[in-house]
């Protein structure tokens, strides 16, 4: 079935980049055209679904594709009583296939979001000012295979970018950069904000490419969207938890917001990149505003609690593994968190579940940092 | 002779934004051309101009502009003694033009820079994405005059730019942004490379237009280039200091660098913002790299301690204007840096020199940091 979708312009290498190193993770699949669109990039690789519902429903996968599909009842098989740490009923649940993957990298992506390439043949927006061909994933794997520069900043953007470099002024023994383990990705069309300001906004559309990729400097907080989202599962994958939202917990949508200050702060520990900008996907839905609304507004209040708590974190020297830092935080969170609701100390347990469960199904990985049973 | 040049789609205000409350700062004017492709933009702005050499050659100003013309005669003549704290035969010396400024905002620009949309003509770059003309001077205007965002990372850039809003998992509380007190414009064509980046890639132009504002973080440096730069001189001018170059000092081209260094770290103390990105100006000309070696060796290797330098430089809290910060950072510097070399002693003194000059020559702003005389 290969090839039955043409994308007009879109150029889909020969020889996929990293074809047996990167794993694609999508949260249930409730629009067919979502893997159509993207059969030309994604069939190459090897998909992973979690099904974020009831479990009886059936997705079904256009054939051509090489997956597995996880439903509830495989996490509580897979994880047993661990299985309470990933979230039920919400798209949170992807984090599941982060854990169950076996490959070095990951690209996550919802299933409202289309090959970019489709907007660049209005002429409302900006096309790639190159005039080159533009392929999502690719882009991702070039972000995540060239080094980050987290501790200066080049005004120039990313300084190992065809074309560019390090411009005057930047110290040279700053110049080899830092391994990147984060590569976010960005969304025209619906932008990704918040309930109150679509409610304020609700035509408001991003249409504004701009052409560039940068490393958000350390000492920095930034909101992750997962919406198209790659990154180094060896580097950070146990710090990529997507917490507890959706069914029995008093929020939601701040899944990847959570998972990104987690990211930020043991990437800023661990010297490692977190990347932003290019490659822009299409989004094509807004969520219901009130919906989100109803998710978001405890997050609301408590973001205001949560940033200043995440700016002021400082990680121990010892803990030298993403796991050693991600358990430190949970403790932190606890302790500092917990006061404001008794959410973030079920939150912090939930944390060092997902590292125990993390640990025994990657127990190479494990057995690398000192934590093998 | 308003109009003798036009410059194709160029928008040129009828009302230009903030007439009366800002000048433009030349160092000299080798290029008769460079005034003349300006016109229809600074004609309506007062220029100061300050000859950077031999003070008995004449600079003709076409006819039509409104300017002063400093040399070294009247720079001595000025600041008697306390001329010792602005560079000769270098382009530093045009931060005396921001001292004898009595305007609240300043840009300042090379004389080998153009307007930006003699590129936009090339087929090999990017047209703005907008369609919309390009004004540099006025984009400088709007990102002064909009807030900036130091505390937490918006990845849609310029929250305050219509299209964009700050997205999902930005802190309500911190939407207010800060007060903006720099704006630093890029280049297109010839990039701002240091001279071993230009020896070893003579041929590289920076083609990428990236259609972006962004404010840089609280706590990260950046290499602030003076080719293209807007400032709030109520806000930070006293730190807008270029330093001791060229004639009998031992470094050159690292004036924009120092005072961009000094700057950042008085900002993040005052919690004020500085921006980089649009708008472009179109850089002619490449300096010759082996004369740029020779002035920037000794900054090469003087770098990798300046920077570490003010990175863990912390302004106590008393510090409550720019002037006291400057003066404590050139305590520092003669403390922690002159370790290096001489010339940081030397350097620091004359940071004093040129504060005392500042609020020599602005007594009123002076009298409010209560240091009047």
């Amino acid at each position: 079935m290969a090839g039955t979708v043409t994308v007009p312009g879109a150029s889909v290498p020969s020889t996929p980049l990293l074809k047996d190193e990167l794993d694609i993770v999508i949260p249930t699949i409730r629009n067919l055209d979502f893997l159509e669109m993207w059969r030309p990039f994604f069939q190459p690789y090897h998909l992973i679904i979690v099904q974020d519902g009831d479990p009886t429903k059936t997705i079904k996968v256009p054939e051509g594709f090489d997956y597995e599909l996880y439903n509830r009842n495989d996490i509580n098989r897979i994880l047993g009583p661990k299985a309470s740490c990933i979230s039920f009923k919400d798209s949170a649940c992807r984090c599941f296939g982060y854990m169950v993957s076996k490959k070095k990298y990951i690209y996550t992506i919802d299933d409202d979001c289309f090959v970019q390439l489709l907007l660049i043949e209005s002429d409302t927006v900006a096309k790639d000012p190159s005039g080159k061909d533009i392929n999502a994933l690719e882009q991702h794997i070039k972000n995540l295979l060239s080094p980050s520069t987290p501790f200066f900043f080049n005004t120039l953007y990313d300084p190992y970018r065809e074309g560019a470099d390090f411009v005057r002024g930047y110290p040279f023994s700053l110049r080899e950069g830092a391994h990147t383990a984060v590569s976010h990705g960005l969304w025209l069309n619906i932008p990704d904000y918040d309930a109150p300001t679509q409610l304020v906004k609700p035509k408001e559309r991003n249409e504004r490419y701009v052409d560039a990729v940068m490393t958000i400097p350390k000492g920095t907080l930034f909101p992750m969207c997962g919406m198209n989202l790659a990154f180094d599962r060896n580097l950070i994958g146990p710090a990529m938890y997507f917490g507890l939202m959706g069914d029995g917990q008093p929020i939601g949508r701040y899944d990847d917001m959570w998972a990104g200050w987690c990211v930020k702060v043991i990437c800023d520990h661990l010297s490692l990149g977190v990347k932003t900008g290019l490659p822009y996907i299409w989004h094509s839905k807004a969520s219901n505003p009130f919906v989100n609304l109803k998710k978001e507004y405890k997050g609301i209040f408590w973001q205001e609690d949560i940033i200043p708590f995440f700016q002021n974190v400082t990680i121990p020297k010892e803990c030298d593994t993403v796991q050693k830092c991600y358990i430190y935080l949970s403790g932190q969170v606890k302790e500092k968190l917990g006061k404001i609701d008794p959410y973030f100390v079920k939150l912090a347990d939930a944390m060092v579940t997902w590292i125990e469960a993390w640990d025994e199904l990657n127990p190479t990985a494990a057995a690398k940092n000192g934590k093998a049973k």
